[in-house]
């Protein structure tokens, strides 16, 4: 990958993605003894960065592809940017989701057209479920973080917030499937000066934490965690990137997770996920090695259930 | 007041305050069939509009005045306003609160350097302790809504809207003590092109309704809404421009606000207080009459005790 790939998949995306606006809080600023800047995307078209990736993986399809759609399984963002994506490309997509996964979250789907599947809440049968129709209708399937035009997808945001803000000295992102910080480590490689992107990730699944130290991909065996966004491990066209180019990665326990989501909400004014508010709790637990720094952080997303918040 | 007065203030006001960001949600279009633009002064320094009608009431004042400090009574918005302005001009504030305000209110006034003074929980012993501080330190008393420069400094949000999104065919804005609406009804005025003003109110405290149709101003005898904001009656400085410029009143129930505002923090995720989401409950409420329609509405606030929401 390199850099005019960046710039290539940004314009091809443009159309169809916000450049989502960058918040400052003072107070939290004041706070931290750091000055941070807040991509937010929140504000991004279904209401989280994964629309990114999810357009710029549709729009790299050949014409014979995308007649036949495309596949996912999730019961999370990347569902609803595929759908979205693939409804504003013109394209079909199907969706596989565990039959217990929240209401919600599949009226989201199926009102931004796409073609639910329900199965079995496991892995094995979502895997299935979404083999047999790219056997049954040809559709391509699209992984939520380990496909290389997603993880370039990805990487726009942060491009975006050098673009408008000049380089930083460390960009900080949470951790989840490696997607978006494999992303955002090509874009400080190839539009960063200087700067250095450092991962958060819970305590509770700290599998990214893990791989770094031994080279190789390590699993999470339980993810008891309220950050829902981060509970998968790393995939093998990830990895390399990460072990290259994140320069660490600061865990954060459950009540640093909510401690920093209610500073957000209260300071920034805006509504995230929990997985939004690990890069901050991190600036706030490692305060002398952020001390006088200038921070991008990119706030994930903002789809959250409000009668089951935290606070 | 001229269009000029309101040109004149705009530019003093510009160093003390954000030119706030507009939202809007493809969603809540299609929900409503409008075309509605938010105004996010949830986004103003100190969380709300108030800061435009502090900083240009303070700012308008001589330099004796200046020296003497200035004064008001509030336990909302306007008191962290009048404290925040008064620290960036260089000035005293003396804050009058009753004794009973919620602590983070008060810790929010000393945080942004306002002096605390707190009397017995009625509006006597506020304005007689308000009285004093004028007596004794000759302060100047600042009234949240019913004073000229602070009306003119709140119309300024709806310069800035109308500015960056071309006229509208109608201004929603929720009515509390007035200030809000007759600031944004002189910027229609001036700069709105066949725009009408519309106020949202609850029905709880529908004493600006019941005033437009009495011709002169009525009180409330209960205030029991969650729209904590707009318990306040007009003023009569406001309530000439209100009678002249703003079109009509809606009243919105207890249930419309709440649910406005689940759509609002839903869609938009932005943390706005209850008082915002009256507007956009008005135009639910009237589909028919702002079907098709441009609109702008003004959220005024986002300082929400998070602890405390009613979802």
């Amino acid at each position: 990958m390199t850099k005019n790939d960046l710039i290539d998949c940004h314009d091809r995306i443009k159309p169809f993605i916000h450049n989502t606006p960058v918040l400052t809080s003072k107070l939290i600023n004041n706070l931290t003894g750091a000055d941070i800047y807040f991509k937010c995307e929140n504000f991004q078209k279904m209401g989280a960065f994964k629309m990114r990736g999810a357009a710029n993986a549709i729009l790299k399809l050949s014409d014979e592809q995308k007649n036949n759609g495309v596949v996912t399984h999730s019961s999370g963002n990347h569902a609803q940017a595929i759908s979205l994506a693939a409804k504003k490309i013109g394209i079909k997509s199907y969706i596989v989701m565990p039959s217990n996964a929240p209401e919600i979250k599949k009226v989201a789907v199926k009102s931004y057209g796409g073609e639910l599947i329900e199965c079995e809440p496991n892995l094995v049968a979502r895997e299935t479920a979404a083999e047999k129709i790219v056997d049954s209708k040809g559709a391509t399937f699209i992984h939520p973080s380990n496909n290389i035009d997603v993880i370039i997808g990805q990487g726009t945001s942060c491009k975006e917030l050098i673009e408008e803000c000049g380089s930083f000295d460390h960009i900080l992102v949470p951790i989840g499937g490696g997607g978006l910080v494999a992303g955002t480590a090509l874009a400080v490689k190839y539009f960063g000066d200087d700067c250095s992107v450092i991962g958060t990730e819970p305590f509770e699944v700290d599998d990214a934490y893990r791989s770094l130290i031994s080279g190789k991909i390590e699993s999470n065996t339980t993810t008891n965690t309220i950050a829902d966004g981060l509970k998968t491990q790393l995939g093998d066209n990830n990895f390399p990137i990460i072990l290259e180019e994140v320069k660490s990665i600061i865990r954060i326990t459950e009540d640093e997770i909510i401690e920093s989501m209610k500073l957000i909400w209260q300071h920034l004014k805006i509504i995230c996920e929990p997985s939004c508010s690990l890069p901050l709790a991190g600036v706030i637990k490692n305060r002398e090695q952020f001390l006088g720094k200038k921070i991008g952080i990119i706030i994930t997303g903002g789809n959250v259930d409000l009668r089951n918040l935290p606070f």
